[in-house]
């Protein structure tokens, strides 16, 4: 069954729009499951705590990258292939794609790496379709704070960080055209998931 | 300054080995700090209690390579590069070795991916001398029960295990005879120690 994955910046709509795509699946009868990372899996607790501990020593994109991909070695067999192998759609808020971009993409984490260790953990269950909502920073961040999310930190900051980010999933996004598809996240919320369906539709996907 | 790991089965002698060995050092009025893996640096604690807590879905060799080599990353950058740099002598209780002997040799993980992370998160940072302390598994249990440790499984499922470690540890041995000195640790604590002693006057590191 299809694995979709749904990428990007904080605030891009990644979170509204797995569950408006689920829905419109259930609404057809399809079964789905959502999940997110990391989160789900028998680690992912305890390295989501070790991942949002605030810390002197803060963890270097290294250290996230292997605590991440460690994470994903228990979602993947733990909830995404139980869930494809029940013949149910997968549709998960995150996946390879945001490791690429937060902890690989203009980082000294070296790429060889990040494809070695993506190989070994991912293998052949990559997402069939991937979602990167491309949004830019600023309006990102001024729907975080509607959502009535605290300023975690100095908003420059955060822009300078998720134009990196943003950049990252877009060389994703140039690197594998047949599975990624960017779609203009600005729009509103019904729009988007409907560009959503349709390039499912037109992948044969659905 | 040197760098000295000291590898080996569980109940082989590494902890006692490791105190003799910063004894001696220090009698002569040499810096050294003992330390262990996974245990110190900013993360080692969690990752340690993730790696020890008992669980239905076992962890898998290739989640454990990954969670031992983050809490490598900040015990290297948090302890061992620090102390080196000010130029104490640092002897480590497992090391990089034990990694290969418990979750590489003859388990799924591809030894490539084995290298690839070991280069990125250990780089220059190799041991300058690794005593590996070889002895036969029925020996070692008998030692740990002696200290007084509850067999934690069935001893003959522990001796097959340790029969395989023990194997990765003198693969390592062969692959790198310039770093690794293999010790009979059957003989006496006593001897043992001045067999490392005398190692490492022979390799003109002491
Ligand atoms: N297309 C849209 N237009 C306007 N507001 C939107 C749109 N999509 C989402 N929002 C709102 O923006 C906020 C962020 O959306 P959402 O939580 O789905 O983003 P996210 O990508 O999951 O963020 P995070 O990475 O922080 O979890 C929410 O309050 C949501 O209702
Ligand atoms: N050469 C020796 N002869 C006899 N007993 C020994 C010798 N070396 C260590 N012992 C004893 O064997 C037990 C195990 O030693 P130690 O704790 O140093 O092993 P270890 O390799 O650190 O084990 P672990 O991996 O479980 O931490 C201890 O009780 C120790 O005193
Ligand atoms: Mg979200
Ligand atoms: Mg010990």
């Amino acid at each position: 069954m299809p694995f979709i994955s749904i990428e990007g910046i904080d605030g891009s709509g990644k979170t509204l729009q797995s569950r408006l795509l689920a829905a419109a699946l259930r609404k057809i009868d399809i079964k789905v499951i959502e999940t997110k990372e990391p989160d789900r899996g028998s680690i992912g607790a305890e390295i989501r705590s070790i991942l949002v501990t605030d810390r002197t020593a803060k963890l270097s994109p290294l250290e996230e990258l292997l605590l991440i991909s460690a994470a994903r070695v228990s979602h993947l067999d733990g909830v995404i292939r139980p869930a494809l192998d029940a013949s149910e759609w997968v549709v998960c808020d995150r996946f390879l794609d945001s490791t690429y971009a937060f902890q690989v993409h203009k980082t000294d984490v070296p790429e060889r790496l990040y494809k070695e260790i993506s190989s070994v953990v991912v293998g052949q269950t990559m997402p069939d379709l991937t979602f990167i909502l491309d949004i830019d920073p600023v309006t990102a961040l001024e729907r975080r704070s509607q959502r009535g999310e605290a300023a975690d930190r100095d908003p420059s900051e955060a822009t300078r960080d998720f134009s990196r980010i943003r950049e990252g999933l877009l060389v994703v996004a140039k690197r594998y055209p047949e599975r990624c598809r960017v779609i203009d996240a600005k729009r509103p919320a019904s729009e988007v998931a409907d560009l959503i369906l349709f390039e499912l539709k037109r992948s044969t996907l659905l």
